[in-house]
């Protein structure tokens, strides 16, 4: 399998993933056989905003493979609060270690990213627009947990709307055959069109619910998330509402025997302490085949990549700028245009954004 | 020997130390044999508050024996600015790691830790209330700079009222035999009645003094530590007491030539740097003994930890709750409250404080 | 070659840097063969300033040898903020650490650190005073792209007044035979005089020009460096000048065809993006020479260090202070010292600043 780099989780095939899975439970299995496989290497994470969890994650996988990691996660600390440009450190950085692993609050950053890396680039994060390891995370949880990734009813409650975690793994669910969702959530918190649309084109049925307690009973998956309280329309609403996405025992009462809870983590208060001792909750299992499926990743990624030595300069595809505000291409401004003509709409190749010509 | 956990050194038979103790020795005398030792493993140092010298000697500790380590130090960059409880992050990182060292400012937090940990703890400091690898690094100090740990006439000096690590000393020495001690600080910081307390109950002499050059002439071991500005009564009080314990060569004078001189560092101007020079003068070395004991502290616990697959969820002794406003138990609210009866008090299992019925 | 700290590279003979610009080739041509040559070993970062940078090239180097890195980078974490002393720091640290690469504000702490440490210490920058490993960096650099370090026309360009960077390179090329300088800057960013005395007394031809489309003609190199918006003496000169210095392609369209283009980087707008496509810009390469440059460094110094058991103290040899108002004795205030007579000066060994006796 040749991997370059892991931007978006859609670029693999239903087999690569199925081969990058099997990896991850191999290593599960047996990960002392593999605890020499990456020595002399080196991993750079770039956290342009701090994420702990995620990086300890990464950061694990590397030394359970034998390999080093540097890497900041303050940019206040780093050469970046002196101006520096996404485009000079990422060419720096990957003349000093074998892979990176960035963060960044940017949408398309990590694309942009593969412009200029001599490395391969592993996306932890671009802003609200993806997060591959984390979908990667859950398919790796729910193949282990259930047997299988078709034929599942999913449930999906809390904050559907910003949930870049929600997004990820419903596009990737509609790919396995079978798949049915239940999307549970405020009004004004409902999953955006486009996910629905990526849902319809792939002849996924799916319901929206306000209500989780009615949810509950049929689903084979649920994957709680958190919501905000500032993600309420109200104060007041908040009050009302809270407690209806909250899962307690009593909602899980009616629930399938062999239903598994997950969680992106952290956890605040959407998911009742008492429950983590119900053997269907699976979100702390859930961290341990993130750090396999990682593990995997990296493996694969530095096995395989062909990394040209030099790379090609790009050049602009169109004269025109993207307009979505939170894409890499608003704050650096020497990126090449690129975009994808879709219609009268061009999709920038950075962000996924579309803009009307 | 079976060692789960770290917490209290109390928790260890004097057997027990000493096996620790020649561990360490053993070790510092041979540090290439056990370069390798912990290779493969992975330590977590979670630092809630920060400490860059307890932190480095841990992670000298673990690199000497060929582990690697993961962890933070500063908590406005992890999850646990999120909201997230002890409980999830202890579960989540001692999925990734083998080993949890582990620093907070809430009393108990480190036994808190090991009700949900999968990997052994060790306390590296809750609050005021305990920090057992200083008090380690102070016995291996003492046994080789001593030839022993009983017969000692020990003084200690500066703010016996907060010095955590004194009363944890205070209260290691009284298990040998015939150790004795003078106590020397203002009467505002004079230690607590509940250490002069053990002192009586092993038997253990004692005076309190309020000046250190009485006291010099007649110390085997001087263990100096540091008295805050802000501790004193006042600012006249600070100005006109603080010279009386400064440790300078005119104190020294009288001193016994097999004196040694402890200080837990980092030191402001409570010792004069003219007597860094001085042969009897032992708080440099004692950091390095510092790392062997943490060496043979880390090697111990991963060869032997024995920690169940699955831990026993705990319930509530009593329906109190501890009265001690640092006890972790107030801030962590669904804590198990777990307490030992005492007469007509409850000691809570936590921090050790005392709560009336 | 007998190598116990770097603190400046003028210490070293040519024949030294000679020895390591090799040994870095070597490293260079073949860094699987030193891959687990420092295994073992420890290496500490005291960065009392940030410098992502420098300190991840430091870092990648030390990992490339097998080795480990302990350290910190954010002093209001580290016992430094509790009122510790530089030499309380690098006397336990070395005790911790084979090696200690070092940053600090202030000028001569190198030296300084040199007093108490019992391990290596490399100078990673002191203050505006000197950076040797940049500039062994540059001249590795400058040897593998331009064969040779003597009979060079080099220009530099930006704030020379201020750039430690600059004076250490052109005090290094002075040694070599046969190089002329161009220093292309504002009037009121000159070089200062005593590096022009510097060259007077190596016997080295250099202009001043104001213009760097006139400089680069005649170049074999161009050192750029970036000018401070703020070190202009106004706003309206900065508007009115900021282009002369910046390289952009209509500059470049005279240069030579071998010219190289050094940096020490972060560029932020002094060379416009498209040059990096420039067969000439070394910028970025020169990274790639700097680390293979701090491994020749580490594993020379690693291998060959004879640093006594015991350090003999030192008394000052003179009752003056320091006249430098940054010079690390201002603020260590225990520090003996330390000066060499020079007429009727006295040249402070920490900072080499003068002071008039």
């Amino acid at each position: 399998m040749q991997l370059n780099n892991l931007i978006d989780l859609d670029q693999l095939s239903l087999a690569e993933i199925d081969e990058l899975i099997h990896l991850a439970n191999k290593i599960r299995s047996n990960p002392w056989a593999y605890r020499e496989s990456c020595r002399g290497k080196i991993m750079a994470t770039l956290f342009y905003e701090p994420s702990t969890r995620t990086k300890m994650s990464f950061q694990t996988a590397m030394y359970r493979l034998g390999g080093e990691v540097i890497g900041f996660d303050n940019p206040e600390n780093s050469s970046v609060s002196k101006g520096e440009s996404l485009k000079d450190t990422i060419t720096v950085v990957s003349g000093y270690a074998d892979l990176i692993v960035m963060r960044n609050p940017m949408e398309g950053a990590a694309t942009a990213a593969t412009l200029y890396s001599k490395s391969p680039i592993i996306n932890a994060g671009d802003g609200g627009h993806l997060h591959p390891t984390q979908t990667l995370t859950d398919l790796v949880t729910l193949y282990n947990e259930k047997g299988r990734l078709d034929h599942l009813c999913i449930g999906l409650c809390g904050d559907l709307k910003n949930g870049r975690t929600v997004h990820s793994l419903i596009k990737s669910m509609t790919r396995y055959e079978g798949n049915t969702f239940v999307l549970i959530s405020t009004e004004e918190l409902a999953l955006p069109q486009y996910v629905k649309d990526v849902m319809d084109a792939a002849g996924c049925r799916y319901r929206e619910l306000t209500n989780l307690s009615d949810a509950v009973p049929k689903l084979d998956v649920l994957y709680m998330t958190r919501i905000q309280r500032e993600r309420f329309a109200s104060a007041e609403r908040y009050e009302e509402q809270k407690g209806v996405f909250v899962l307690d025992s009593a909602k899980l009462r009616y629930a399938k025997k062999d239903l598994k809870i997950l969680h992106p983590l952290p956890r605040v208060d959407e998911i009742t302490v008492d429950i983590d001792d119900d053997e269907r909750a699976k979100y702390f299992d859930q961290t341990v085949y993130g750090m396999y499926a990682r593990m995997a990743l990296i493996f694969t990624v530095l096995q395989n990549a062909a990394i040209p030595a030099k790379k090609k300069t790009l050049h602009s595809t169109h004269p025109y700028q993207c307009s979505n505000p939170k894409c890499i291409t608003q704050t650096e401004r020497y990126l090449p245009r690129l975009f994808k003509e879709a219609g009268d709409m061009l999709e920038c190749r950075y962000c996924d954004g579309r803009t009307l010509i």
